[in-house]
C-alpha cells in the first residue's frame, strides 16, 4: 500500500537518504546518546544515534559523519527512543473535538498516526462529513488514516440515518488518497449469512488492496468467528475474554487490545500474552474511543502502553503493540512502525521505560510536542455551515410534542432497562397510571418517557419509549450523540423540560444536556454535526464536567450517563431499544409496540 | 499488494468460506487430527481439522460440521500441519532446469511458492526471455513471484549483454501481474553514491507498492547499509557474517539467511539468532540458488529447515522463517505463510519435527505431491525458438580463433587466478614463452588461455585472457553459464580443443561441456538462453555427474568446478575478470591489457 501520509515520499527522499547515510550531506537532525528501543528484534540497543534528513530517517547507529553546521544536534541523554506511536482503532468522534484538537491533544502523548474510524460523522453527514474530517485532519501534524465507515446505516431499515453507504461508495472511498481500509465490519451477522451487501463492501476493499478492520463481539471462537475472518477481516478491537483475543492471534487475526475511555478490556485480555507463551507480532493496543478527560488525565497511547505494563506485559513487547505491529497489520510497515532507516522519523523520547513520560514527539522529522505540550500551530479549520447546521427537525418541538395518549386508565408499557457501565439492556414491563388521558414519567418507578427524533431530513419522524436505569428524580437530558443514526434523543421526567432540552440542542447546532424546571443546567454543544466540536481538550473536559454535575443534580448517579443513554438507539444490541422509529425487540430484530396488549 | 497467484481472490470466494465454515455448505476437503504448526502465534496445537473451499481454508479448528457427502476427509493422523514453504529469493535459472522442471522438483519437498528473480535469463533475452519463464512457470501449480530483475546489465560499459533494463521497463513490469518487486539490487555501489539510475530503479518499484529486494554484500553495517536500507531495500541475503544479518535485523531489513547448493552461510549467519535473544519476525531462510542434485539429494526448504535446526534454531521458529516472515516481507501475509481462515489452502503435512519428511502437499486446496512425487500433470510447454536459439556469435570458430599473436619470444601476462569453493579471484602474472609466435596456455604452469566470446548480437567481439586453478593438464571446457552476460566462456590447454568445445555449444545452443583430443567426454545442453533445459531433475543431475566425470578426467580436482567458472566474466567481483570486452580490474574498475608491458 502506498503511504501518502509522509512528507517526502521514499522515493523522492532516497538519493538524499543515501547521501546523509553515507556522510556526504548533512542530516537535517541527528538525535544521540538514545537507548533505542528496537521494537524490529526487541532489544533496547545503547548510545544510538538517529540522523533524519527530508523527514525520513537516514541512519541509525553511529551518527558522527552525519552532522554538518546547519544540523539540529539533540542529546537524548540516556532517554529512550521509540517509534512514534499508532493507534489502530478509533473514533475521534468519541473525543467529541474536531480531528485537530484531538490532534493537539493526543500527539504530546506520542501519538503520531491513528487509524479513524469516523462512523458517527458518517451516519449523520455522510462521505462529505467524512471528507471535513479529513481536510481538518489534514492542518494537524498526525497521521489521520481514514478507515471507511463500513456499516452505515448500522441497522437498516430500523432507523433514520442521515447518510446510507453501499459497496460503490465504499468502493470510491478506496481511491482516496486518506484511505487505508474499511472501519469496523459491525455486520457480521451479514458475513456469516453470506449477504451480498457485506460481502461485497469487504470485497470492494480487497480488491483495492486494502485492510478490512473487523468486529467480533460475540464470545464465540468456532463457526462464526472463522466465518468472519475467512471473509477477510484482517483485526478485530471486540475481544473482551482472554480466550477471544487468543483465539483471533491464533486464527491469524490481529486482536486489538482495547483500554478506552469507557471499555476497559485489558486486564481481562492482556491474560492472551502474559499466560501463554506466544509470539505477539497479532497483538496491538488501541484505543477505540478516548473522552476529553481521560486524555488530559491519563494519556492515550502512552497510558496504554503503561496499563499493559501492569498487566505484566513487557515494556518493549507493549511498544511494539503500539508500533511495528499495528504498522504490519495495515502493512504500512515500509513507511511506520519502526525507527530504522528510510521510515517516516516519527519518534518519541521517554524517560523511561516504567513512568513512559513522553518528553519529545517527532513527527515527520519535526519536534511536535515537548515535554506535554504540543509545539506546532496549525491552521484554523472551519467545518462548513451545512456541516454545523445538522438539526434538520421537520416540527416545532413543544412540551405537546411529547404527549403519549392513554388508552385506559392504567397501561402497561415496555420499558428499556440500562445496564450501569455495560452496553446491554434489558426488556422489563411497567404498569403507568393515565394522567388527563396521557402517559407520563414515573420517576417513582425510576421510568422516564423517552423520545427519539429524526433529525436529518425534517421528516418529523419520532420514536417513543420509557428507560429505566437513569434514576432522574427531576429535569430533562438530551443528546445528539445517539448511537449510530445519531438522532436527537430526549429523556425526562416532565414534558416542559423534555422540550426545553430538545430545543436547547436545536438551537446550538446538536450536543448533550440536562435542564431542570425550566432552566438549563448544563450543555456540551457540540455543533459539528452534532458530535463534535472545535474547542481544545481543556474547555472540552470542564465542560462535560459542569454537565455531569448537572447530571448528579437532577438525580442521576449513573457512572458516564451519557454513555449509556448514547447507545439507547443502537438496534444492534440487545434486548429493547428505541429509534426514530420505534421500539425494536433486538433479539427478534422487529419493530414492538409501546403498549405491550396493542397488537 | 493484490497477489494474483491464488486459485480465487477472496472478495470472489468470501461467501462460500462463510458458509462453509458456517456450516451452511460442505468443505471440498478436511483434514483431520492434524498437530497444527501456528506459524501466527508460534505454537503447536493438537488434534486441529482444517476446512477448504474454493483452494482457501475456511475454517482451522474443529470441523466436523464442515464435512458433506462429497467433502474429501484426510486424517493427518498426527502429522504436523504447517503452512506450505515459500523461498523468498531464488534463480531458477541456476538448477539448469526450466521452471517447469523446477517446479515438479521442488513442490514435493513442501515449497509452494517461489520468489525468482529470473536475473540470467534476463540478461540473454531480456524481458521476452523472463515472460517465457512465467508463461513456463503458468502451467504448474507452483506460485512462481516475479521480483524484476534490477541490474542488467551487471556491470555497464564492461560487458556485452544480450539486452539492457532501464527504469521505464522496470516501472512496466510492476504492471505485470506475475511481478511482486524488484530482484536484487546488486548496485548498491550505486545505490550509495545517489546514482539516479539505481534510484530510479528502485523508485520504480516504490511507486508501484512493491518490494524491493537486496543485495548488499559488504561486511559493513555502518553508514553503507544505513545508506542502502534508507533507499527502500527491503531484504537481503547476502549476509555471510552473523554481524552482517544481525546488523540488518536490528535495522528493519529481512535477513534472508541462505543455504543454497553453492552458499552455505546457515552455520554461521544461524548465531544471530541462537546467540541473541530476538524477536525473528525479520529472519526468513532462502535458497538463493538450487542444483539438481542437491534437490534430488538433500531438499529444498525442507533441507534448509532442518539445517536450520541443525544449527540449534527451534523448528517452529524456522518454519516461521519459509513461511510467515517470508510472507511479510512482501507483504503477502493476507493470503500467504499460515493456516488461517481466507487464506490459501498452501499446506504442507509433515511427518516429524525433527526428520522434517514431507508427506503431502497441497496448493490451492488441491493435493499436489505426495511422499516425495509430484501428482499434477503439467501441460507442456515449448519454449519459443528464438529462446532456444540464442547463440548468435559473428563468426565461424577455429583453433586458430583462439591465437595470441606474441611480440616476443617471452612474455608476461595477467593471470586471472581463481580461488576454489571462493567467488573472490586474484590477479597473478605469468611469463610465457612464445610458440611460433604465439602464446599458448601452459598446463605445467596451470596457466589456462580463456576466450569470452559476445554470443547475443554477432558482433564478433571477444576478450582474451589466461586463468589459474583449475589444473586441467589436457583439453578444454566451455560454457555459456558465464555470469552475468553469459557469453561464451572457453578455456582450454589447446586451440584445437577449445574450439571443439566452443563448437559443442554453439551447435547444442549453449551449456557446459568438457573435451580432450578432438573428442566431446560430456555435455549438459543447455538449450533455454544457454541457460537451461526442460528435461527432468534426474536426468540434468546425471548428465552434471557424466560432465563432472569429464572434468575429472581432464584433470580439474576443483570442487563444483562450473561454479567457479561461470564467475569468471563477472566484473563486479574483485580481482581480475574477463568479458567480452577484454581483462577487467575490478578494484579500478577499468579494462587493463593482457600483457603487463602493454599500454
Amino acid at each position: 500500500m502506498i503511504n501518502t501520509f509522509c512528507r517526502t515520499p521514499l522515493w523522492e527522499a532516497s538519493r538524499t537518504l543515501s547521501a546523509v547515510a553515507g556522510g556526504f550531506q548533512p542530516a537535517d537532525l541527528v538525535i544521540t546518546h538514545a537507548n533505542l528501543v528496537n521494537v524490529c528484534t526487541h532489544e533496547i540497543m545503547e548510545d544510538i544515534s538517529v540522523a533524519v534528513s527530508c523527514g525520513r530517517i537516514a541512519l541509525v547507529g553511529n551518527a558522527d559523519h552525519c552532522v554538518g553546521e546547519a544540523t539540529e544536534v539533540v542529546d537524548a541523554a540516556g532517554q529512550y527512543l521509540a517509534p512514534g506511536f499508532l493507534d489502530g482503532h478509533i473514533h475521534v468522534e468519541s473525543s467529541m473535538m474536531s480531528v485537530g484538537e484531538y490532534a493537539r491533544a493526543v500527539i504530546p502523548h506520542g501519538t503520531v498516526g491513528i487509524y479513524m474510524d469516523p462512523h458517527e460523522i458518517c451516519n449523520v453527514l455522510g462521505l462529505d462529513g467524512v471528507k471535513c474530517m479529513l481536510e481538518d485532519a489534514s492542518r494537524t501534524p498526525l497521521k489521520a488514516m481514514l478507515t471507511t465507515p463500513s456499516c452505515v446505516p448500522a441497522v437498516p431499515g430500523f432507523e433514520d440515518t442521515g447518510s446510507s453507504i453501499g459497496p460503490e461508495q465504499i468502493a470510491e472511498t478506496m481511491n482516496w488518497k486518506a484511505c487505508v481500509g474499511l472501519g469496523e465490519m459491525m455486520n457480521f451477522p451479514g458475513v456469516l449469512s453470506s449477504s451480498d451487501h457485506a460481502h461485497d463492501i469487504i470485497g470492494a476493499t480487497l480488491k483495492a488492496g486494502k485492510i478490512v478492520t473487523g468486529h467480533y463481539s460475540l464470545p464465540e471462537t468456532g463457526k462464526g468467528l472463522n466465518a468472519y475472518i475467512a471473509s477477510g477481516v484482517r483485526c478485530c478491537h471486540e475481544s473482551t475474554r482472554m480466550e477471544d483475543a487468543l483465539a483471533k492471534m491464533r486464527l491469524g487475526m490481529y486482536a486489538m487490545l482495547r483500554e478506552g475511555s469507557a471499555w476497559h478490556d485489558l486486564k481481562e485480555v492482556a491474560r492472551c500474552i502474559t499466560e501463554h507463551q506466544i509470539d505477539t507480532r497479532f497483538a496491538v493496543l488501541v484505543s477505540d474511543d478516548a473522552h476529553p478527560h481521560t486524555l488530559l488525565s491519563q494519556g492515550h497511547l502512552d497510558h496504554i502502553v503503561r496499563r499493559a505494563a501492569e498487566e505484566g506485559i513487557d515494556a518493549i513487547t507493549a511498544i511494539q503493540m503500539v508500533t511495528i505491529n499495528c504498522a504490519q497489520c495495515f502493512q504500512m510497515d515500509h513507511d511506520l512502525g519502526s525507527v530504522a532507516p528510510g521510515k517516516c522519523a516519527d519518534l518519541v523520547l521517554i524517560d523511561n521505560l516504567t513512568d513512559l513520560n513522553v518528553t519529545k514527539v517527532w513527527i515527520d522529522g519535526e519536534l511536535t510536542a515537548e515535554n506535554g505540550v504540543m509545539l506546532k500551530d496549525m491552521p484554523p479549520y472551519a467545518y462548513p455551515d451545512w456541516a454545523t447546521h445538522s438539526m434538520h427537525i421537520g416540527e416545532t418541538i413543544t412540551k405537546d410534542t411529547f404527549r403519549i395518549p392513554a388508552d385506559k386508565s392504567e397501561e402497561t408499557v415496555r420499558v428499556i432497562e440500562v445496564i450501569p457501565a455495560k452496553v446491554g439492556s434489558l426488556e422489563r414491563h411497567a404498569v403507568l397510571r393515565s394522567s388527563k388521558g396521557f402517559l407520563e414519567s414515573d420517576p417513582a418507578q425510576d421510568v422516564l418517557k423517552t423520545v427519539v427524533f429524526e433529525r436529518h431530513h425534517n421528516t418529523g419522524k419520532k420514536g417513543f419509549g420509557f428507560v429505566r436505569g437513569f434514576g432522574i428524580t427531576c429535569g430533562a437530558m438530551a443528546s445528539t450523540v445517539a448511537h449510530d443514526a445519531h438522532n436527537l434523543l430526549v429523556i425526562g421526567t416532565n414534558d416542559d423540560d423534555m422540550a426545553l432540552a430538545a430545543n436547547t440542542l436545536i438551537q446550538c447546532g446538536g450536543g448533550m444536556t440536562a435542564v431542570q424546571n425550566g432552566k438549563v443546567l448544563g450543555t456540551v454543544a457540540l455543533p459539528i454535526a452534532g458530535l463534535m466540536n472545535d474547542l481544545s481538550a481543556e474547555e472540552m473536559s470542564r465542560m462535560v464536567e459542569k454537565l455531569e454535575n448537572a447530571w448528579r443534580q437532577i438525580g442521576c448517579s449513573m457512572p458516564s450517563p451519557f454513555m449509556t443513554m448514547a447507545l439507547i438507539p443502537l438496534a444492534c444490541l440487545p434486548e429493547l431499544r428505541l429509534t426514530d422509529r420505534g421500539l425494536v425487540d433486538c433479539t427478534a430484530f422487529r419493530f414492538v409496540p409501546l403498549k405491550t396488549d396493542s397488537k
